[in-house]
């Protein structure tokens, strides 16, 4: 099973603070460019990989989705996600991702923001996931970009010249990088970005966008301490469709 | 005009060492996986864009191309090539690829070996190609990786412990680089691999398969000194279809 981060509670904690967590999608400055990949929901069947505390499943119904399922692997995430959601047409399941089942055509959106890099047999979930969409039907996704996870020690580095600079190292080594985020021995998955589209492509999607995620310059006018992700991007966004 | 560094004497002295030069497309390492990208050539009409001393262009006349054209914007290489290819079904021509002009739907592959990260309009030469391709016609093409273009100083750093790495800056932000490679004052044009990708997306390819190329283990064997190329993709390398 994936490590289930979700549920230490030093982690749970800190990431209930974020602003992500706090003010929901608004709060994700990655959100802007994510939603621009999304197709209109109206309608639509709508599958939200890592739901965490449902703020996108809320949203989808708000679009006009027809029905949300959420599925997340944090029983804490999910209880704080049903309380928070009255309505009948967003379901939450319990599930590991890595071993996920579902039904075959079902749903026209798969969306998952930010938890894929968590994933260590990722072809297997990405397989299932094809043949649960429909014909037509999208996959759009973001993870931390393999920049930001190759690193055996990622973090930033400040030159005598004061110039910053982010070390790379192990990019063509993929597999699991020990980290601590907000509590220790957080694992995540490193692959390639060539990796993620070759995979795509070798299960039958075809490409349609792929976004290695900056802030824009008005971003950085109002939080300026963002203008060090544009050094290197810190999150990469892809779509995709059946 | 693209700067023709090609031309500059130091550089191309130094150009004309290199084991890429000397020994043609088996002194490339990344050779092998690109010849892996390469559709059927048997009848086909190649068009290969900087294509130096023609390597490539003999090369697919012996896998049985009908035709080759070969463009490059240096004399001097394309003399070289001239010289050593007695072969009337493959023509070389001058060009200066920002400005190149092609029939239309002409070639079934258009191939592109470390030449397109000099190129500033890039958008205006892949549409170029694009309406020179054939229905079903494949573009496979190299060049530098963008995390080996990005840096303003790129170089390994070496920390106190031993560790190497490749410290990047300047990911997001495109545009001329300029570097000391053989020469002075070598311009490069960094981009992003996103926006490499959603060109081609953009342009009506289809994107078949990218590769962010390392040497094998094999390789490093007979290379020792190449295992520095696995920290970070120094090659990128794209298939397409039209």
């Amino acid at each position: 099973m994936t490590q289930n981060i979700y549920d230490n509670e030093t982690f749970f904690e800190g990431y209930s603070r974020l602003a992500r967590s706090v003010e929901g999608l608004n709060g994700a400055p990655e959100w802007p460019a994510l939603q621009a990949l999304l197709p209109d929901l109206r309608g639509r069947s709508v599958l939200d990989l890592g739901c965490g505390f449902g703020w996108f499943c809320r949203w989808a119904r708000q679009r006009g989705a027809a029905h949300v399922l959420g599925i997340d692997v944090s029983e804490r995430m999910l209880a704080r996600a049903r309380a928070t959601t009255p309505d009948a047409d967003i379901t939450y399941d319990r599930a590991d991702l890595e071993h996920l089942d579902l039904p075959a055509g079902r749903f026209d959106l798969a969306y998952s923001s930010l938890a894929l890099h968590y994933i260590a047999d990722l072809h297997r979930l990405i397989s299932t996931v094809h043949q649960a969409l429909a014909a037509g039907g999208s996959l759009v996704f973001s993870v931390e970009h393999p920049m930001y996870t190759a690193p055996a020690r990622p973090g930033w580095s400040v030159d005598a010249a004061g110039r910053k600079t982010w070390p790379i190292d192990g990019y063509l080594d993929e597999g699991p990088r020990t980290t601590d985020w907000l509590a220790k021995g957080v694992i995540k998955q490193h692959r390639t970005l060539a990796t993620y589209i070759n995979m795509l492509l070798r299960l039958g999607f075809t490409l349609t966008h792929v976004e290695e995620w900056g802030p824009t310059p008005t971003q950085i006018q109002s939080q300026p301490t963002w203008a060090d992700e544009r050094q290197r991007p810190p999150f990469l966004l892809v779509a995709a469709r059946r």
